[in-house]
C-alpha cells in the first residue's frame, strides 16, 4: 500500500468562462470541484490504476468536510487528521475560447501549527509498518519548518519504508539531505533549489546531498533520471500539452508504484512518461485519459545517458 | 423593519493578487470571505446605520452553513430557507500593483425550483405584517420565472407593504409592472433593459409600465430620480470611484430607510448619494466609509429638472 501525504491539500475548484479579461466581470458557465492537492492526485492515479493507497491529510472548516466527502464518494481510503485552520481552495479559470488557457489562483492555505504537524507525523507513523512506499508531495502549508518532509522520510526509513518527495526549495533540499529514496522536481524547480541551469548538474547536486535518485520533468519533453544505477531520458513519441500539475502528480504515482513492485528503472520511466502524457490530457489533476494511455505506452524512448549526460553509455 | 429578498445569495470571496495575467498562476497573498448577494449587502447597510433589517434567502449545502454564521456573527437578523440545492460563491480578485483593480468570477447559482421559490415566499409572506418595507434585489437563480419578484412585490401590496426591486431584464420589466414603489437600475442594465439609451427615458417607460419611481444610478456621476412628484438629479460633491456592488446596494439601502422615515424625495437622494459614496470607498459591499460619509453629507447637489431632463422646473 502506497501512503501519500498532503500537507496542505485545497478543494481544487475550476471554472469554465469564455475569456478572461483583467478587470472585468466574469459570468462562470459551470463549476467543477474536487478534492486535491498533489498527494491527493497521485492517490487518486494510484486508485485509478488498482494500486492500494491511503491519503494522510490534515483538513478543517467546511471544506475539510467536503474533502472528507469527496475521497469517500471516490472510494479512496484516508486517514484526514481533523484541524482548526481551514482548508484552502485553489481556482482554475479555464478560458474556453482560448484553447482552454487556464488561469490559476492559488490560496496559500492556513497555518499548520507544531502540534499539528506532530499529530499528522504520528499519524503516517502508526500506519508506516503497513506501507509499502511513503510519498510527500506539493507544498507545506504556512508555520510547517522546512525540514518536516525531511522527518518523514527518516520515519519511514526507520521502518525500512522506502520515502519519495515531491517538493521545492529548502523542503527539497531538506528531504534530498534525509536520503530520501527519490525527488521529482521539475525544471524550473531544480533549477531555483540547486541556481544549476542544467538539470543534470542539478540533478547531480541533490544526489551528492544524499537523494538516492532524482527525476527532473521536462515537460511535454519527458523525463531525466539519475540514480545509482545510471542516467536515463524518457520521451513520449509526440507531446501532450494540457494540464502540467496532473503529469507531475501522475508521474510521482507510477514511480512509487514501480518501486512498490520492484521495477527497473526502464519500466518506472516507460509508466511515468505514459502516464504523465495520459494525466496531461485529461480535464482534471488525478486522472488519466486511456486512449492517450495506449496509444502512448509502447512508443516511448528510453535511452541511457553518460555521466556527461550524452547519449549512450 | 426592511425586509431584504436575496433569492441568490452568495459567499462573496476576495483574493488580493499582484497583477492578474490569463494563463498564469497566481499565489493569492490574502482571502477574505462574507457572505454576500446585494440584498444581503442591503441589509448590512441598514444594519450599520442602526436601522432594524431582516434578511430572506435560501441557503444550502456548505457555503449555506457559513452565509448562516456570518450572518449570526454580524449580528444581522434572517430568515434563511434551507434548499438542497448548494449556494454559491463569487471570486473577487484584487490586483494590488494595479490600482486595486478588480476581476470579477460569479457563479451562476444552482437551480431554485417552484416549490422551493414557493417556499420562499410564503417565509416573506409570513414576515411581511410585520415589516415597513420590502426590498428584492439581486439577479435571480437558474429555474426561477421572470415574474418572481414581481410576485412579491404583489404579496407585499396585499399587506400595504411598499416594495423596492434592484434587478434588470425580463425581472424588473415585470416588477415594474407590478406597480414596484422604486426600481433601481444603474444606466447599462438600464439601457439593455429598455432599450432607450437617454436614462430619462428610460425610467419613463418603467413608469409607464406601473412602477411609481425610478432611480438609475449614474455610477460616480450620482442618481436620477424619476417619481409621481417630480424629477430630480442627485450628485456627489466629487466623484468616489471603487466598489460599484456596494455603491449600488448601499443607495437601495437608503432609499427603503427614506421610504420607511417617510422622507421627502430630496432627503433620500441626499442619504443615497451619500451612502452611495462611501460604500464606493469601502473596500467590501455592505460597509461605508464613515469619513467619506461625513466629508460628503452637506456638499450634495440635488436639482430638480424639467419634463425634458434639464436643469430648473
Amino acid at each position: 500500500m502506497i501512503i501519500t501525504v498532503t500537507p496542505n491539500p485545497a478543494l481544487d475548484v475550476s471554472y469554465r468562462v469564455e475569456h478572461v479579461h483583467p478587470g472585468e466581470s466574469h459570468r462562470v458557465r459551470s463549476v467543477h470541484e474536487r478534492a486535491g492537492g498533489k498527494g491527493l492526485n497521485v492517490s487518486r492515479v494510484l486508485h485509478g490504476q488498482g494500486v492500494p493507497t491511503l491519503v494522510a491529510a490534515p483538513v478543517g472548516g467546511v471544506l475539510g468536510d467536503v474533502i472528507r466527502d469527496d475521497l469517500t464518494a471516490a472510494g479512496i481510503e484516508h486517514a484526514l487528521l481533523p484541524v482548526s485552520a481551514p482548508t484552502r481552495k485553489t481556482i482554475a479559470v479555464i478560458a474556453e475560447a482560448d484553447a482552454d488557457e487556464a488561469t490559476l489562483f492559488n490560496e496559500p492555505g492556513s497555518k499548520l501549527g507544531g502540534e499539528d504537524w506532530q499529530r499528522l507525523r504520528g499519524l503516517v507513523a502508526d500506519r508506516l509498518t503497513a506501507a509499502s512506499v511513503l510519498v510527500c508531495s506539493g507544498s507545506l502549508p504556512p508555520g510547517c519548518a522546512a525540514n518536516s518532509y525531511a522527518e518523514l522520510v527518516r520515519d519511514a526509513h526507520a521502518r525500512s519504508v522506502p520515502a519519495v518527495v515531491d517538493a521545492t526549495g529548502p523542503a527539497l533540499l531538506a528531504a534530498a539531505e534525509a536520503g530520501a529514496d527519490l525527488v521529482k522536481p521539475n525544471a524550473a524547480e531544480l533549477r531555483e533549489t540547486t541556481g544549476h541551469d542544467d538539470p543534470l548538474s542539478g540533478a547531480q547536486q541533490l544526489r551528492d546531498r544524499g537523494a538516492a535518485a532524482v527525476i527532473v520533468s521536462l515537460g511535454p519533453d519527458g523525463l531525466l533520471a539519475a540514480t545509482d544505477e545510471g542516467l536515463w531520458r524518457a520521451a513520449p513519441p509526440f507531446a501532450v500539452s494540457g494540464n502540467p500539475t496532473g503529469a507531475g502528480d501522475a508521474a510521482v504515482a507510477a514511480f512509487a508504484a514501480g518501486i512498490m513492485r520492484r521495477e527497473t528503472w526502464p519500466e518506472r520511466l516507460r509508466n511515468a512518461v505514459a502516464w504523465s502524457a495520459a494525466a496531461a490530457a485529461a480535464p482534471v489533476a488525478g486522472t488519466l485519459d486511456h486512449r492517450v494511455l495506449r496509444d502512448i505506452a509502447d512508443n516511448i524512448t528510453i535511452e541511457p545517458l553518460a555521466a556527461d549526460g550524452r547519449a549512450g553509455e
